[in-house]
């Protein structure tokens, strides 16, 4: 059983999984694991990976169109280096700060790999949540931000790696590591969007993820989908383009679904932006880019 | 540095660390993770797994005195059994319910050890949180239940592995390894302790952290703590029976100062029992059992 598998399993079972965070009464949470050997590629600082681990959950607090709160982090690495411990506090605290949460600590274990599991919860706004199933033929498709960031990031602390070069690309990786979690810009469309979900799988999983729960289907026009400067540097060509925009995953944007009335106010709201990248259409149609199928294909952890 | 010095530095730069949770607005929220060589003996099952981790959070938000509202855990395994996974959260919900909290689901990663981070989220009461830093010399000091039931399971779980048991010892390891999360006798004692946390590190390690955050001193009466009936089966003579049962820790009782006139009304109200085992006294007097200095020892993750 792979984790995609695992997680349908696990859905079956609990009421509130499915969507990127469980809701009881009006709090909001959730909670994720990352470790060095498939999160971390070498390069990544301890105050990166500090900010990217808690960041990833405030992102699926923002998802749920919710105020975050708060967030703590387990950190476990196989010995306690002080310098390396305030480092990642520091990436914690600093996500937090940058969307207006407190980081209030965690706990401490030993562990051959160095792992983080970190925790945001957050509250509803009067609005209520936004889920993945509320997607209507007609919304149009929107996504915030400039998508491959984490896809070039990856390239550039490879390149350092096998080039052995003098640090800079691995210092502009790590910026583009540290992206900022879209809170601000769920609670703008709280009362906007449809059906909401972040792209910690890639836009193609997300656009598949969300018509399963919407029923429904979706047109992407891949000449509008907002692609990081960072990836023209890095691409191999216009096909690589896309897919380290499109398919590989991990940039914590938002992916929408919003009626047509709603989006110029919510564009002019949201400070990641907010880009119109297509349209829902009918379950029948299925998910496409350019009218051709768009695999559902994106970074699995357990298939590897 | 090991575990508790690290613990100690992280306390330095975080306004809300050194209790057994952080509190945020009203919102009290715990993070632990657990790993299968240090935490989980051969012969844990996946259901107590899920239960002792999701346990050990919500027993975090009964030290504060709140009540537990919901839990989230990563599970994190080599592969993704289902009939081991669904046991897991199988505990975990039951682990819930025991508490009147709900279990509303969590992440999957694929990691060498079985590893689990679970967090429990509370509300504060009207009567607020209870710290370590409020006992008073002159308050009696008080625990919950009954002591060295995970001592006791330990060493029922190495009889099976050593001897090639029936299974017998290992399903009353299990038994014992269940503990119920005092979350029902933390918000009886919301507005009575003074100072509250629960014995992770066991009962002596407990009693140096509550003096060192009261800056006071405990007489414990070794004679009165309720030893478990499953360490007399277990325990090679009186110092072995004490040391099981008050530095082996992972009991996840409470300890707690409670001022005279309270004792009677929590005793009667704490559906796990409440015993009162000694006094709080001057700093000066330090931590004692029958007046010998008590050592601050226990379980320590990373000086192993």
């Amino acid at each position: 059983m792979n984790e995609r598998d695992a997680l349908r399993a696990l859905a079956a079972d609990l009421p509130h999984a499915g969507d990127d965070a469980a809701v009881v009464g009006d709090t909001v949470i959730t909670t994720d694991m990352l470790h060095e050997r498939t999160d971390f590629p070498p390069g990544t600082t301890r105050y990166t990976a500090g900010w990217r681990a808690v960041g990833a959950s405030l992102s699926d607090v923002a998802a749920m169109g919710a105020r975050a709160t708060a967030a703590v982090a387990v950190y476990a690495d196989a010995a306690f280096d002080e310098e390396k411990l305030d480092r990642f506090v520091a990436g914690a605290v600093d996500v937090c700060e940058a969307v207006d949460a407190e980081y209030v600590g965690g706990d401490l274990d030993t562990h051959d790999e160095f792992t983080t599991a970190s925790t945001a919860v957050g509250d509803a706004t009067d609005a209520g949540v936004v889920t993945r199933s509320g997607a209507r033929p007609g919304d149009a498709l929107c996504v915030t931000g400039e998508w491959g960031r984490s896809a070039a990031a990856l390239r550039l602390f490879k390149r350092e790696t096998d080039e052995a070069g003098d640090g800079e690309a691995v210092e502009r990786a790590n910026d583009l590591f540290r992206f900022t979690p879209r809170v601000a810009d769920g609670l703008t469309l709280a009362d906007r969007a449809t059906a909401m979900m972040d792209s910690s799988d890639g836009l193609a999983r997300s656009l598949h993820q969300l018509a399963e729960a919407s029923e429904v289907g979706f047109a992407l026009d891949p000449e509008r989908l907002p692609v990081h400067p960072a990836v023209d540097a890095v691409a191999e060509g216009p096909a690589d383009r896309f897919e380290l925009a499109a398919h590989f995953g991990e940039d914590f944007e938002l992916v929408c679904a919003v009626p047509e009335e709603a989006i110029e106010p919510a564009r002019e709201a949201c400070p990641g932006g907010l880009t119109r990248v297509g349209r829902v259409v009918d379950a029948g149609d299925g998910v496409t880019a350019d009218g051709e199928p768009l695999p559902d294909r994106g970074y699995t952890h357990g298939s590897e």
